[in-house]
């Protein structure tokens, strides 16, 4: 056994005893990162051996802290507190348990980790809510393995789409294959889908992955919408030939065309402050040293805190690539991967969350996410809340992403109060 | 047996008949690029099985040919037809006989087969010159299995570099390996050097690669020299984060810091007509749709017909990006990965190549090599000379390489007039 601290806090408003290891939601966030495909680093996909280990770790801790707790139909894992009376509706917490491709320790895990520190706290007082807690671990939202993100969230929410289940990936093998070798059924994903009357509310506590709680010195923020995206599979067609023969003037440079792009999609983006465009994977072919590039497929992700921002800065990238291949004489291919709206926090959540950081003694900080959650899912089950927890430099997707117990021991006892104090009469 | 069409020929100023298949020569084209690794296309590369059968087929040809034919200590065919008497010192033809991925079926092969053939014809003849005939059929020019090129011939000149034996393919297997298990002994390939006293001057007859000749109406150009090349392997190292949350102004995008470079280098070698440079390669990692671009890695290659042209741009390239590299923030690591110098063609010998084209009635076109070829290594051994042949659209390196019957024809009755009147007394 670790000797985990204690904390101890006297909450005057309530007059119960907080009891929280911040140290034990570190060493399991630890424990997870371990479970894992890469050496030296995290990566950690939907289905994977490493998951099957993940998911055994997660369902020992939820019962450990007082829950019943099963897989779903997808994979994720679902604890369940009752509250003063079985079969309640509950508010649902949540995060997902996989990562990017060398990823950091706390994007997902901390927000599922943290949501069970406080049910254990809860169970430890012998304290039960009006209403039922679920912790959810999904299964997958960063879509590393099959180019499709949200599986787990979306299966919740019943809007898990069946064709994705033909989604390979990169050995070739399809969702639908990767799924019964996990011991489930395709067939069966549907009974994931939860009832809209059983869920009161959905919140999640993340990291922030961006610099602006940092910035401001604050340790948390509520969030109040997670920005749209829109994502572009790009393939630029040009003519291969011989790196030494060929004339500048008589090339179709498949790589200079592509470079172009990446740099016209950055200035366009660069020129609003809440607007963000990535060209974050590119290949070139063939691919030799003397040999000028006859074709480069990439990608393009767009986001921004409000629609019409997002769809105007879309429609002006697209068209100066086009000029840019017109002028070149390259072919241009553009698929659209991917197209989401802004997600909005409920306010009567926000005003709850908000609460318990103020009652925290810290200023509320109300802020956009850049990045998307499990919530653009789980919107359409129920409305959405988050917490964001301040990470260095605002690293993420990284294996530098960092966190310090101090942050986490105050988002713990943001979260704990959140829960507490939770009044779901306030939905309007 | 095919049909080969017969080109007869009365030449007036030497009353021989010339014999010569131009549709056995593109036959025998065909029958090599049906050796390859590549399915629906041609890969053949430094001792595979491919090149085995390769081999095989090149030594029926010479010894149909009436050469006595071998195989030398790196895998070079070498083929010989003897001169007024035995042991002569010998005009050496030859080109390479192994491929870049997803190849023509021209280069290197063509010169190998269009000197057969010309062999063939004097054979045929019973024709004896005042000096020896020898064919090489160089076994790796392209470079591609083992990054370095050249090891054919340079083994040929004597230079071929102990070192480069542990350089791995992509599978990790050293070349000292792949030539036991091709039959070879590594540590015989010494062998395979000839004697400057042997070899009077080395001649090699390839498609041009690149447009030129083409522009100007013209089947065939005499070739002034190889242009010098410099290779660099560069990496850019920003820093990875996360495409939603990581505002512009703060990214170290390690993608578009080599976009502006690919425009750069792109940019400065436009500026000179004879100069090229290119960016083949590119890797972009971690390389995921909503990562930013932590790293990236590329190549450059620089070539110019004259050498101070060629540094110049190299200094002005390596000045551009490293202030490219201070204004984003982000780390360059430049290495050098070859250097090399014009290889001139020997002027006796672009003569006495110009006088065969000449009397075939077709202007001397002099023209620079833009792609390296055996002769930068066979320089070391015997004054060099070059004849190009004219190609569609200067393609090449490309499955779409392409030369017509007709050219053909012409370039076999040019060398082989070329070698019944090469006179070795004219060297100064």
């Amino acid at each position: 056994m670790e000797p985990y601290r204690i904390i101890g806090a006297k909450d005057t408003s309530t007059r119960t005893i907080v009891t929280l290891s911040a140290q034990r939601i570190l060493d399991q966030c630890e424990a997870l990162a371990r479970l894992s495909e890469l050496d030296g680093g995290l990566t950690r996909v939907f289905l994977s051996r490493e998951q099957q280990a993940a998911n055994a770790l997660v369902l020992g801790w939820m019962r450990e802290a007082g829950m019943g707790a099963r897989l779903d139909a997808i994979g994720n894992v679902v604890g369940r507190y009752e509250g003063d009376r079985p079969g309640l509706p509950c508010l649902m917490m949540g995060s997902h348990l996989d990562t990017v491709r060398d990823a950091g320790k706390y994007d997902g895990m901390l927000g599922v980790v943290t949501a069970i520190e406080c049910v254990r706290a809860l169970h430890a007082r012998g304290k039960r809510l009006p209403f039922a807690l679920e912790v959810v671990g999904f299964a997958d939202e960063e879509g590393t393995r099959f180019n499709a993100t949200l599986l787990g969230s979306r299966a919740v929410a019943g809007t898990f789409k069946g064709e994705v289940l033909d989604n390979v990936d990169k050995d070739g093998i399809p969702m639908r294959e990767a799924l019964r070798a996990f011991g489930l059924d395709p067939g069966r994903i549907g009974a994931a889908a939860r009832r809209r009357e059983d869920v009161l509310a959905y919140a999640e506590l993340h990291i922030e992955q961006g610099p602006v709680l940092e910035a401001e010195g604050l340790p948390v923020g509520v969030v109040t919408a997670i920005n749209g995206a829109t994502r572009f599979a790009v393939e630029v067609g040009g003519m291969a030939g011989h790196a030494g023969t060929v004339p500048m003037r008589l090339r179709q440079d498949a790589l200079a065309a592509a470079a172009e792009c990446v740099l016209a999609i950055e200035r366009r983006c660069a020129a609003e402050p809440e607007l963000v465009g990535t060209v974050g994977k590119l290949e070139c072919l063939p691919g030799a040293v003397n040999v000028v590039p006859g074709k480069v497929r990439f990608t393009i992700d767009i986001r921004a805190p409000r629609d019409p921002m997002r769809l105007a800065a879309v429609d002006d990238v697209l068209g100066e690539m086009r000029a840019i291949a017109a002028r070149r004489g390259v072919q241009l291919n553009v698929t659209k991967t991917h197209e989401g709206g802004v997600a909005a926090c409920a306010p009567w959540l926000m005003d709850q969350i908000g609460a318990a950081v103020a009652a925290e003694g810290i200023a509320v900080r109300e802020l956009p996410s850049g990045a998307g959650h499990d919530g653009m899912a789980i919107i359409d089950l129920a409305d959405i809340g988050m917490l964001f927890v301040r990470c260095e430099k605002g690293i993420s997707h990284n294996p530098a992403e960092a966190i310090t117990l101090a942050d986490v021991e105050t988002a713990a006892r943001v979260w704990l109060r959140f829960i507490e104090q939770f009044d779901p009469s306030r939905k309007p």
